[in-house]
């Protein structure tokens, strides 16, 4: 992706002081998601950075992950599989605790999700302090499938999230360095 | 859509009794999503019943409605726009209440999410007792947009929930009689 590309999609998203405690910029990517050329621009960039490489399941975090996630597996012919928050699957789970700044959470995954077979790129909208993919990688470990990828739109690099699963192959399409 | 395909779509979906309350039979998606192709033609089929209509933008219902929503979205290179749970969208929104069987549940829209000019389809897994896609019919009417039709993968058809909506054009690919 040029520079100028990346400009537009930068623009494109709407910071929010405060949001949703003091002290937080939340970057809105919702200003980016109703333009349709900018999201399939998105889709297409964030695709092409794993082109060579085998894939035919994508995992997608819920809930933004679902955006760009589903857009991915539909344009690759992909399975999907959702991670969720805990209680939402309604078959059996592995789960996967993670911190955040106060107290814990929790994702799962269907433990006949995947299996060794499959080869899996895991999808979110945002790399932030990396805990919850850091728990989305180990829940698709558990299972058996191969990580062939984790993919992001933002990366708040200032974080350090990438430290967390700097053993995978990890691509962010825009990066902020500061708050 | 054949019989034979939708017979395909019906065989893959789980249903899962007394979940998540005893005496609910759920209809579990995540079997469908996970095999590509299956995924990939849901979405097609969805979207050939309002290919005669002119859409910019698709509105999916948080979260399982994000999976079908966003991958419609980017096979007509069109907006998307998320409708949320309470506290989730960051900038000024429009809320409206709904019904559930006990209480009652608020989804929002942004309210620049959408101008007069916007024409678009609604979409979610689900159609059930209706109130959350009456909900967000309401939240889109607010923004000025045109609501060209609402789609569903699966209707439940007993319940109902049709009628809430029945001044829309309305569209599921898989009926369920009964529980």
């Amino acid at each position: 992706m040029d520079t100028e590309h990346t400009e537009k999609l930068i623009k494109s998203i709407r910071s929010i002081p405060d949001f949703p405690i003091s002290g937080i910029t939340f970057r809105d990517i919702t200003t980016l998601l109703k333009e349709g050329d900018l999201f399939a621009e998105s889709v297409d960039y964030l695709y092409d950075n794993f082109r060579e490489k085998e894939i035919d399941t994508i995992v997608g975090i819920e809930s933004r992950g679902f955006i760009f996630g589903a857009a991915m597996a539909y344009k690759l012919n992909a399975g999907f599989v959702p991670v969720r928050k805990p209680g939402k699957l309604p078959a059996e789970t592995y789960a996967e605790e993670y911190e955040l700044e106060y107290g814990a959470d929790q994702l799962e995954i269907h433990k006949d999700a995947l299996s060794k077979k499959n080869k899996v790129l895991i999808v979110d909208d945002l790399l932030a302090t990396g805990g919850s993919a850091m728990a989305t990688c180990s829940l698709v470990e558990k299972t058996g499938a191969t990580i062939q990828g984790v993919a992001f739109l933002i990366e708040l690099s200032f974080l350090n999230g990438r430290k967390l699963i700097d053993n995978y192959d990890i691509f962010s399409l825009i990066s902020f360095e500061g708050e």
